[in-house]
């Protein structure tokens, strides 16, 4: 446990960041993961980009924050021609219960797009968007992709624009087509 | 030849959709390609989704549209993990000449983003612009890809609303990150 920080709000506890030395939890969600701890040492919320989903659980978290339903069947598909996958979840060593995702799309290499960003509303509030959000751009960079997008809703704008993204910089535009 | 259209500004000449009798045509840009003919039957404009690329050809048309240089190796990655790549050329029997480019990537099934959408400008004004963005649509559709979003620059704007995009509807908005 090297990486060492306390939260402003202190909601989250101590974090251990990409060193695993618990067999347990690397075995559960993989060596690239970031946990929070509570005071007592055990773990509370833990990041990562290789655990699998349980595609009823995700689907019913993105419905909690006020999505429409999809087909499972092309969710499955869509999830698997994904870049990258994160999850958070609330640990418990025997069920895990997400309560965070986010996913990109792209080439991998010149540009990603990130969708489907949503943090369960029970757990709004404790700064876990805005870690999951570093989380995943940390990943991207890993990859070295140069451009990153997203869409995002209008109520949730100044989230993006406090961590450092633009809004349609340079007289771009966006435009939206949803074919039927 | 079974569809068969004269273009408005009828500068295009006929054209012949995803029928290809001839063998020779057929080698080069493969089976879904789109054709024009001139009024003598000779082949102008051929679109197709199959026919590689030449790199260093590519990022000459990327340029004369006014876009950055990027690394040949970097842009060969990011193409060989598009979804979809859409050629246009002025045909010849030997040397194609690639005119027009546009390219997508998404997971395949529920988004699509399409990119590096250029004509030369020697080419513009004739409608192949449209058509480009026509053929491209019409081989996401056979995906059954059901959310296509692009970035416009704002002098392209109008060119995308006639087409029938929408922008940034239902109050949502769009968000560029550039990481370095």
């Amino acid at each position: 446990m090297i990486n060492f920080e306390m939260r402003k709000s202190g909601m989250l506890g101590r974090r251990n960041q990409n060193i695993l030395n618990d067999e347990t939890l690397k075995n559960i969600y993989g060596s690239q993961s970031l946990q929070y701890f509570n005071q007592d040492n055990s773990v509370t919320f833990v990041f990562s980009d290789s655990k699998p989903f349980d595609l009823i659980e995700l689907e019913q978290l993105l419905q909690a924050v006020g999505w429409g339903r999809r087909p499972l069947r092309r969710v499955k598909r869509a999830l698997d021609n994904s870049l990258l996958k994160v999850g958070l979840w609330q640990h418990d060593p025997k069920f895990p219960r997400l309560i965070g995702f986010a996913r990109c799309t792209g080439d991998g290499i010149i540009d990603a797009a990130i969708w489907d960003v949503a943090i369960n509303p029970v757990y709004q509030g404790y700064g876990l968007g805005k870690q999951l959000m570093t989380y995943l751009m940390r990943s991207l960079k890993r990859e070295g992709i140069s451009r990153v997008t997203l869409f995002a809703d209008s109520d949730v704008i100044n989230f993006y624009k406090r961590q450092g993204w633009t809004l349609e910089p340079k007289g771009n535009k966006c435009a939206f087509l949803y074919s039927n």
